[in-house]
């Protein structure tokens, strides 16, 4: 039935996840659970070979390298305990009721089950945290989703190498075969994501990239849900309390989340707000915190760091308050040293346009806003979404009895409203991958925000729910029947409780 | 900060509920729900107006339209409990772990929040539960997002008269000003759709005009979810031995369903299965259920159900079981009697194209499968995605031991894969408004197979999630503060937790 115009090689890929995927649906949780374990045992088995090839493909620091090898193994061992839990695929049992409101209900009961063949394009900037065995990965393959990885072109031979990993590993726990693909070059990620066997995409990148590829899932014939996480400025707002409290503190905080990774972190504090007169500019330039000269991770975003920097040095009313820099060396390689500049509420608003968009690289911009600034209304200046907004406040605040009380509650309201995650008197840099995790946000920030890209909820973009009415036991999926042999979480609403809130129906 | 090309009027509209936004999500929701029963209770209070209004503008019966507002008014009770048990926020609490395997990791608190204004496009089918205040409508304000309502054309007086119930309802109950407002006119209704002030839009009707809207809220500057309700066929498969068992109660039930509301249903069944030789034929033939005349809803309705009735008729080896027919009044109405057509799966095969596709009103084809057909390698010839999939089997068969047990279990995995909800030795239409309801599917059934139409699980696709890191108790929104002052369901993760699944990964 397929029209196909995939090159053989992608064919092959396709056909083979797509075959795979009745299977795959069908791995019992724990056996998939399994599956994870040993991929990521395997994965930290693998380390110190990787870490150099990723070494030498991104200029990431080795700890920091060691530290994401870490994370993606723990995200693929959470991710086993989260499918063997259960609570994901929401299990929800309606018993009959022959005395429902609305007349005799028939027994419904409703689960989860794999959306399919998905693909997932990797990340620059995670060369193992979202890349061939990174969050997205985990998820899809938890799900029970075939997985096509589309490898970033930063980092092919890092890639390749964690292919290998990975499909020996699933093949030993004994998965079935073509569960797991990988695939090189922008245009195959385009053909692969166009295939109608394809039935959803993620992708860590620029908004640039991520529109084109949101526009491809959206005007297929059927349009597949792609959850793309783009990008965002990440607004932070300070008190003139919390800097009399402990400027010093956030002065290094600040530094510290500006300049790790150089700085080329999707929730690197983009912009951050201070009043005018307040000690935060001093106690930056006082500041100790190291800031070390750290490779960018490609030629091209170094360019493109670089043109970027220009721009807003280059812009009215704007000064450095940490000069920083790029050198280049003779691979054409950009070698970053951080950038904090200072810029009058008026200046930027002056040039917004030039000032607005996300620097990918260690720069930040400190807005001074002047006495009497409503910051809520503020955010609207912004990208309409944004992963986090942050506040400092100091510990007289945090207890929503101060006179600006009203004020605060009123900026945290207006965040929420524009991100994923608000933060308070912390740095938005360092996402924790735990079940209560929120990375993701409103437009541009990702492409869909009913859901996260960190975290065990991120295991719902690859689900979709099904119903059964009536159904004999023998028929029903395990996470739907009465003796529950998979143990997972049931909502059951009996029988004759739609009497009290149906009464007055009648 | 809006560059609109809204009418003063529609800008208005649009405006007003962009104002009433905040204060609708800050409303408690105890509050909500009171608003909901005492618009339910209007609804009810008018129903002898309304329900005469309808059945002029509409067609349908007085009983049916009665039965409907009952619904209606459930439905909205429903969600009134609903947002008082509060599982909709999905409220987690990771507490701060200090010897978190990747580290210290912070208090991370994720909760829903309301979306903003939706604009709500109703159905031709439901003058009722799926137009001014009928699901999708309750679920929005449930969740707390101002709704804007476009009404059908096919009864646009009975919409005014809802959204006067509903805006006094609204008023008494004590709701922001501007969180209701009814829109005329489908061009009206893209250009608030286009409104960057709107969040997202819920809509039930055909896939040609579902694929436009989806296409327009896909390619605003930012995307918004689109939550489309359209086309679906609906796949029945009768066994043999099911058919031995009880061929006149199945033939019954069968034009029962077809011919209820002139089959002017979404999950009217279209297609049934049956083995070549078993004796439904013969037994719809002879069935003595009755069959009456029914006004289709609207004369071009009617005439496009006319003809693609002429089609299925004229098409290569298509007999008539139930011939049935449309005869035109004065007005242009047309009043049907059900059709049932008997095809050779060879001949629907050879006729394909010109079968295949939704008749909107009472027809349904019978294929006539030969021994040995594999029925779950059907599936794939029909849309891809149904909202309804329906197996008929005898009492022994349910117990999953007959020697077609394996086929039957191949069959409902197919099934499964296809559409929103299987069931069992019953009938599609009438779907339980009920918390395991899933009416959805993959496309074109839905524009988004994540989500309901109908069922308490609705509600989410008005909401989505933010987390709170590390925030004070005065500013954690009510759901996930450690008093629980909502009572809601909260999923806890302790500190110390990550040991065990952690450990390997040091």
């Amino acid at each position: 039935m397929t029209d196909s115009t995939l090159s053989p090689e992608l064919e092959a890929v396709v056909a083979a996840a797509a075959a795979a995927a009745p299977a795959f649906a069908a791995t019992a949780p724990k056996d998939r659970a399994h599956a994870l374990v040993v991929v990521a045992d395997a994965l930290e088995a693998a380390k110190p070979e990787l870490v150099e090839i990723a070494m030498r493909e991104t200029g990431l620091t080795e700890a920091r390298l060691n530290g994401e090898v870490t994370r993606t193994a723990v995200q693929l061992r959470l991710f086993a305990e989260t499918i063997v839990a259960g609570a994901h695929l929401d299990a929800r049992i309606d018993y009959a009721d022959p005395a429902f409101v609305l007349g005799p209900r028939p027994d419904v009961r409703r689960t989860h089950i794999p959306l399919g063949p998905v693909i997932n394009f990797s990340a620059s900037n995670f060369p193992f945290a979202f890349s061939v065995l990174g969050g997205d990965s985990a998820a899809i393959l938890a799900a029970g989703c075939p997985l096509i990885v589309k490898a970033h072109s930063g980092h092919p031979e890092l890639s390749d190498a964690t292919a290998a990993v990975a499909t020996t590993a699933l093949r030993e726990a004994g998965m079935p075969e073509g569960v797991f693909h990988l695939i090189h070059g922008r245009e195959a990620g385009v053909q692969v994501l166009k295939d109608e066997r394809i039935k959803a995409g993620s992708f860590t990148g620029s908004i640039g990239v991520g529109r084109l590829l949101t526009d491809i899932a959206a005007s297929r014939p059927a349009p597949i849900p792609f959850f793309g996480e783009l990008g965002s400025v990440n607004p932070v707002f300070i008190t003139a309390d919390a800097i009399a409290e402990r400027a010093d503190e956030i002065a290094g905080g600040y530094l510290t989340s500006v300049s790790g990774s150089a700085g080329q972190l999707c929730t690197k504090p983009g912009f951050v707000f201070v009043p005018q007169g307040a000690d935060l500019e001093a106690a930056i330039a006082r500041s100790e915190t190291p800031l070390p000269e750290h490779r960018l991770l490609d030629p091209r975003i170094a360019q493109s760091y670089n043109e970027r920097r220009d721009a807003i040095l280059g812009a009215e009313g704007v000064r450095a308050i940490v000069e920083g820099g790029v050198r280049f060396d003779e691979q054409g390689h950009g070698w970053a040293t951080p950038t904090v500049v200072a810029v009058s509420l008026d200046a930027f608003r002056a040039s917004h346009d030039a000032l607005v968009h996300e620097a990918f690289g260690p720069l930040s911009i400190l807005v001074e806003t002047p006495e009497g600034t409503d910051l809520a209304a503020l955010m609207p200046e912004f990208y309409e979404g944004n992963l986090t907004g942050t506040l400092h406040i100091s510990a007289a605040e945090a207890s929503g009895e101060t006179e600006n009380a009203a004020e605060l509650r009123a900026l945290v309201t207006a965040l929420s409203k524009q991100v994923g995650r608000v933060l308070f008197n912390g740095w938005s840099t360092g996402v924790a991958v735990t079940p209560a995790q929120q990375h993701g946000g409103p437009w541009p920030a990702t492409s869909n925000d009913s859901s996260t890209s960190v975290g065990t909820a991120a295991i719902s973009r690859f689900l979709r729910p099904v119903a059964f009415q009536n159904a004999p036991a023998a028929f029903l999926p395990e996470a739907l029947r009465d003796d529950n042999p998979l143990g997972v979480p049931q909502a059951i609403s009996p029988a004759g409780e739609s009497q009290s809130w149906g009464a007055s129906a009648r």
